[in-house]
């Protein structure tokens, strides 16, 4: 039942509650009213309270204990404190750096291992009958049984669907403005290949997804990375310098839910960004693979809203949220249109028809925004029991992200921790994870770690948490004795 | 029936008479002996001489007559002759030159259209409803129904076929020589990408497939177009000589049933290659997507049979067999197989598991041959075909390639004729094909044309060959008329 500003009233009555959660009205191990007292109280029926109570239950804002009624679960202290606004050094950097982990998607995929690694969603978070069912629909109708050819630039439907929802954050692109690619990674190996030649000097942030580092070197790029909050993102006054002493080609940003660092960057900045980006005339490559996995009330905006002038190509996927398996990731490249159309000719032809219509399907049809409120819901949920994990098992000075959306948390260890070593020892008990010196060609984050939540919770994954925290004060325990010993 | 060598009776008798038509014994409008006749000469059964008949018409040799028996309908003095090896300039050329085709992939797709152009097999010869069963059942029986990543070699099954067929040439591959990738241009591009850099050298063929021109292009790469003959392919001797005055980084050949010039490299060519490449340390790119087309008895050999040092990267793809719209082919890098794996990795990530499984079921299960089979006699068929209608309705001049495999034939037309300006005048008749000039950066070919023969015969398809004859013809009248006008 909606009331009339198009609430469901039950959420209306559960965002109350959660305000005051937050707002550390109601605490860790109050007792909520009855049922039967809100029932009174607000007027509405049993079932809606209990709606209610059910939704924030499946945040892990709230448990019910038998006979007891609904408690908080949720401590907002919990909300650990973050680390600082980074500060990289600039040192010349081995080309090798970015080979130190390119064995990383091979190992992780040994069988029966607590995997905190790989930044993708679970299968069982997954829509996966619903998909298939989509997948043989479209077999049986699509022309020649797909093994024709599709245009390059790919289907206008799913082209027309992505560009709608685009409204989510005040966006009006048409199909026109969107190329299908094969991942989001794709979107960007043919972004950078489009603004940039072997040379050429690109921004990112630091920490910064491997990914890029491992493809903007293999392009021949020189990489600048620069200091950026765990909150905020990326800092714009040393961008501005950065722009204003170097020849830059292009700066990728992972504006909302930052992989690794989890920032998101606020609109006010987001238009600073792009008032530079014009400035000086450098494109950004705005990658917002995260961007619809928010936990708040509405999805956070883009640079992309604030371009007027082309130069930010904005890149996405349906990896985190749908497939990964299906390779369909797209990019809206504003001025590089032309140039983006010729690479994809030149390198791969056309992306393969029957994922394409099987998504659009999946789209037009609801399934898509049903499932990713329930995706949401679950990433939320297991945001807060991670936090409560941490705070629970690891080192009392340990640092966190304080993730708005995603499902990525980036963890400060006290500087005794080499986590590379620590991922030596987590492996032994097949729990995986990657250490910070992934994210970057320089000589740091050696004592940070990314952790990934896109699973299902269960007591297996809480303990293999609970290990990498013992783990953890183990090292710092070793380090201190040696220190003892060596004085 | 097999006899004790393992061939069909039908076929011992149908290979004897089109030896006597290939030698001449046997001519154009000749009466073959009745069925009957054969059937005692041979001591075999009715239906065993009626299957050698049915044969020979399907590959376009002889046709029945209602009431009359059996007469020979190719002409073995149709083989045109062949243009001569091509001698190509080494002029400095504008970058741009590829662009002039860059719209090739959007303007072919209208509908109606006689297509010519594109070297893709018609869906009317592809399995459809096999491959939609084969999908319906990896969709099935796939894990998490495809939404994982696969690894990013692809899928051991699919290797394993892929590598167990190369017996059929006398390769010993295993499945971790094979790395699958999204169709062969992107086993291509890989290759480049892991054995060239910015301002490196490349030596091609000449003519060469216009998508190799755009993609080196792209990748800032310098293009040798060497001598090339329509029958043995490229100039060993030339390529001997250019190794030995140039750094050279990398050679691309297409060495069976060559796009576009239809020639099919000799063994001892093929061997002479390899050495020069252990000779000079080059790694040879060795496309063969169309050597499983052969129009003869056994499939040709290639460059990895010859090659004990890694240095030969064999790519091919299912895309001119199966599926081009499933866009899986696939690279066995000899040497370069660590690099490869690491571009895959940083582009794409992975090739999705879907198409991967279900063209291994096809091909486990026999199917694939059994199509190969049928697709060949097809095209063999075709060839005829196209060079009857050539010798029929074209200029009296034309020299023709003679494809011996493949789906594809390089015409050179008398001078007079450009073949840019003939193309404008076929698409105003909805026919649509290659002018030369896709297929060199340098300004030569301009009197060629390059045509698909990849369809389905028939009488609309005949039509718009003889147009085209008929458009050469008037373009050349029109030029004799201004010659004796201005003189």
């Amino acid at each position: 039942m909606k009331n009339v500003n198009g609430t469901f009233l039950y959420m209306k009555i559960a965002n109350s509650i959660e305000r005051q959660i937050n707002d550390g009205v109601l605490r860790l191990g109050d007792k909520l009213p009855s049922i039967r007292v809100l029932h009174k109280e607000y007027g509405v029926s049993i079932s809606t309270v209990q709606e209610a109570y059910y939704y924030l239950e499946s945040k892990s804002l709230i448990s019910s204990r038998p006979k007891s009624g609904y408690f908080v679960i949720h401590d907002k202290n919990c909300i650990l404190r973050s680390p600082k606004t980074t500060n990289p050094p600039q040192e010349k950097v081995s080309k090798d750096a970015c080979d130190l982990f390119s064995n990383f998607y091979q190992n992780t995929r040994r069988h029966g291992v607590v995997n905190f690694a790989w930044a993708l969603p679970a299968p069982e978070l997954l829509p996966i009958a619903k998909l298939k069912k989509s997948l043989h629909e479209t077999i049986r109708e699509v022309a020649d049984g797909g093994t024709n050819y599709d245009t390059i630039e790919g289907s206008v439907d799913l082209r027309r669907q992505i560009a709608q929802r685009t409204l989510l954050w005040g966006g009006n692109l048409s199909e026109k403005d969107v190329v299908i690619t094969s991942g989001c990674i794709n979107a960007l190996s043919l972004a950078f290949m489009a603004i940039t030649e072997p040379g050429d000097t690109i921004v990112v942030e630091s920490p910064v997804y491997f990914g890029v580092l491992q493809l903007a070197n293999q392009l021949g790029l020189n990489i600048i990375e620069l200091p950026t909050c765990p909150i905020d993102g990326m800092d714009i006054d040393a961008l501005r310098t950065t722009l204003k002493y170097k020849k830059v080609s292009a700066i990728l940003i992972v504006t909302n839910f930052n992989n690794p660092i989890g920032s998101i960057m606020p609109d006010e900045n987001k238009k600073k960004l792009v008032k530079l980006l014009e400035q000086y005339q450098v494109p950004l490559i705005e990658d917002d693979i995260y961007g619809d996995l928010y936990f708040g009330k509405n999805r956070p905006s883009t640079c992309k809203y604030y371009d007027e002038s082309g130069l930010v190509i904005w890149c996405s996927s349906f990896s985190k949220t749908l497939a990964p398996g299906y390779r369909i990731g797209w990019v809206a490249p504003g001025r590089y249109m032309d140039k983006i159309l010729k690479l994809k000719r030149y390198h791969s032809i056309a992306t393969n028809s029957i994922f394409q219509n099987a998504i659009y399907n999946f789209l037009v049809n609801g399934r898509y925004d049903h499932h990713l409120r329930k995706l949401r819901t679950t990433y939320c949920s297991n945001s807060h029991k991670i936090l409560r994990g941490i705070k629970k098992y690891f080192p009392e000075d340990t640092l966190v992200s304080n993730p708005k959306g995603g499902f990525l948390i980036w963890i400060e260890l006290n500087e005794k921790v080499d986590t590379q070593k620590l991922h030596e020892r987590a492996n032994k008990y097949d729990i995986d994870f990657c250490p910070g010196r992934m994210f970057t060609l320089q000589n740091q984050y050696n004592n940070c770690l990314r952790l990934s939540f896109g699973m299902l919770w269960d007591e297996k994954v809480e303990r293999a948490l609970q290990k990498i925290g013992e783990l953890a004060n183990e090292m710092i325990n070793e380090a201190e004795e040696i220190e003892v010993l060596s004085n």
